[in-house]
């Protein structure tokens, strides 16, 4: 029962108050103490002496602006944070990204390149991820910031320890991502993280995405592999060893094609992206494997813009077996919202109709328990988001970083 | 974000710790105060002073057994609870359990007994369920204990207001079913709610079973229809609408037999009780539908000990698509223990070794994510105990009853 109540102290409470005033103001701001106070319901005093402290920590700063109510005018609070920032990078199959976020949502940069995952070898993918955050961190570092945590998403099995068990995209296989990473950039001071790809994106979701909040929400992915990264009740589910969200394996036609994950029917072999190129374009692996699939999927959204048949039926099918996909998760798990990601995004306008009409005739629930399959509004880069989603979501929970020297 | 912190004042901080003391004596009793100030952190004189609400609340009591230690001897603890019980209760297409559980965990009463749900209008049995639950109650109070709640687990979906939207198996759409008892118990004093029944197994299989406290645990009913009740991070995971669990309705083959829900190749349609029947005795439905299961059940056990084999062949069938219906909660969830509940438990020894094959083949993660299958050890009626629990859980998260008069 490790859910249950833990013993708490008065520090505790100091603490934990800190942190949800800073929520309020996160996500209420500009507000005022005695807005803080009337929602929160802790009095008065003991809120000013929380923003006080959240000011002295560079967390909460005032704004020029007052509110005239009854009253005496109230200075508005808002969000500093800018002391602080977070760095998040995702490995995918043809590119890396990097993105770093300050602690009022500001994203300070985002940098992408190419990087044939697929044919690199682990050990010197390390060097190269090791490199880009290095360089991030340095240039959060040199705007006077001081940098929470480097947290990598991989689109793959990431074990409690961010072991890397199986990312089969990347053809890794153990690979001890964050403490080779650790090494790599020197023991840094910065918290060194590394989650699943999907896991991350959903928290990215959770906090910044058109459907933020909602306290049941899965993101997929849709990069090589397809990647489910669930929240439940406000929290990501992991499950017992970190594994879960692993749909792109269940078989959804036991006649379906071969994947290469030697299983048949697989989710991933009939709506992932390499199988909708191999549906839209036939020829595009004429001359050897695609590596980076932006412009075969930029060709995909061409043809189906000029209503080219055999295209709008390839994306109709791959739409039904996406809905079949999420008609398990929402018959499973009930969530309010599935968000596509990756290349479903660009796709979205011709997949998401066969996905919905299949969802509603698979599900259980009348109108499919609430759920809504919709498209991602992040942009490219959604795990390197919640990758820096993840450090700052520690200090709203309460883990403020010490106090400045 | 309703996951995160909640404000808290000192009153607050004072029932966390009456709650944490409560949870610790359940688990480690006898205990001394020693022991909990110890294992908590808490002082020794906070200590005292909780330990004496919840004697005086009856909640606690001290034993006549002392430990001698270094120093002088210490009085041991252990639950109290008994002036305070809960009742669960089952509606299952075959038959209606009652029990009655104390706060210390001792079953005060369990009855049993026939209900041709299917049937029986939604109507007349609400005044069965009802009258069971008044007698239950009566005998419970009786006793001289407070009734806590009546919880009351139905093999379908049930909402947020204890309405059941669709229980498929008993033939009941839309049935207000805990307004309904409310009425028919004229407004009792004690908490009357509904639930699914695989959520209420999965409560008791986390109290009380043989993995009780695993905090990634599934438990699927092995009745009429098969749902799952889904334990994440130690909580129960409703979803969106509260219409989590829907495994019975997942498509396994979309070759195989149609399902009565009007789909085909359900898991319930290849793995439920009826299928079950279907496959080894053929001839069980020839008078008729069958509407008590346990007699063809324990036919189809004494086939498999005396190693029939077309019964054995279709236990092997059944429990590679029970094996297939475990991996999709596998990848997608990762549970450390997946719980066979119902028919499926006398038939487990023949069911398991080919459930435990399909599951390792189709599981993503290696060791399958460390699911095991196993069966109940809680005996029949686990959704009735798992209701009592309902209300001693919300004690032991705080919510401790008034002070006796």
């Amino acid at each position: 029962m490790q859910s249950g109540p833990q013993p708490a102290d008065f520090a505790d409470v100091r603490a934990t108050n800190l942190a949800v005033v800073l929520r309020h103001v996160r996500t209420h701001a500009p507000c005022s103490r005695a807005d803080i106070a009337a929602a929160t319901g802790l009095n008065k005093a003991t809120v000013s002496s929380l923003v006080a402290d959240l000011i002295e920590r560079r967390l909460l700063r005032e704004t020029g602006l007052t509110e005239h109510r009854i009253g005496r005018p109230a200075t508005m609070l808002v969000l500093d944070g800018q002391p602080y920032a977070a760095i998040g990078m995702e490995v995918a199959a043809d590119h890396l990204t990097a993105v770093a976020v300050d602690l009022a949502g500001e994203q300070l940069l985002s940098w992408r390149r190419a990087f044939t995952g697929t044919e690199t070898a682990a050990g010197k993918a390390v060097s190269t991820i090791a490199a880009l955050a290095s360089r991030a961190a340095s240039r959060v570092a040199a705007q006077g910031r001081q940098v929470l945590g480097v947290t990598v998403g991989v689109p793959g099995l990431v074990d409690a320890d961010g072991a890397v068990r199986l990312a089969a995209g990347l053809g890794w296989r153990d690979v001890d991502l964050r403490a080779d990473l650790v090494r790599a950039l020197r023991d840094p001071k910065y918290d060194v993280a590394v989650d699943n790809d999907a896991n991350l994106s959903a928290l990215a979701e959770h906090r910044y995405g058109a459907f933020a909040g909602t306290s049941n929400l899965v993101y997929l992915t849709g990069e090589l592999g397809i990647g489910a990264g669930v929240v439940v009740d406000g929290r990501l589910l992991r499950g017992g060893r970190g594994f879960s969200g692993e749909i792109g394996h269940l078989q959804l036609d036991p006649s379906g094609p071969q994947c290469p994950c030697g299983r048949v029917g697989c989710l991933e072999a009939l709506a992932g992206v390499r199988a909708i190129i191999a549906r839209v374009l036939p020829d595009a692996e004429a001359d050897g494997p695609v590596t980076d699939f932006a412009p075969e999927i930029d060709e995909v959204v061409r043809r189906a813009r000029r209503a080219d048949q055999p295209t709008l039926a390839a994306l109709a099918a791959v739409g039904r077996h996406l809905g079949h996909g999420v008609s398990i998760l929402a018959n499973l798990v009930n969530p309010d919202v599935v968000v596509l990601g990756g290349n479903f995004v660009p796709l979205s306008p011709w997949l998401l109709p066969a996905a919905e009409a299949e969802l509603a005739a698979r599900a259980v629930a009348p109108d499919a328990g609430g759920c809504r399959i919709v498209a991602s509004a992040l942009g490219p880069g959604a795990a390197a988001t919640g990758g820096a989603a993840r450090a700052l979501a520690a200090v709203d929970a309460g883990h403020l970083p010490p106090l400045p020297a």
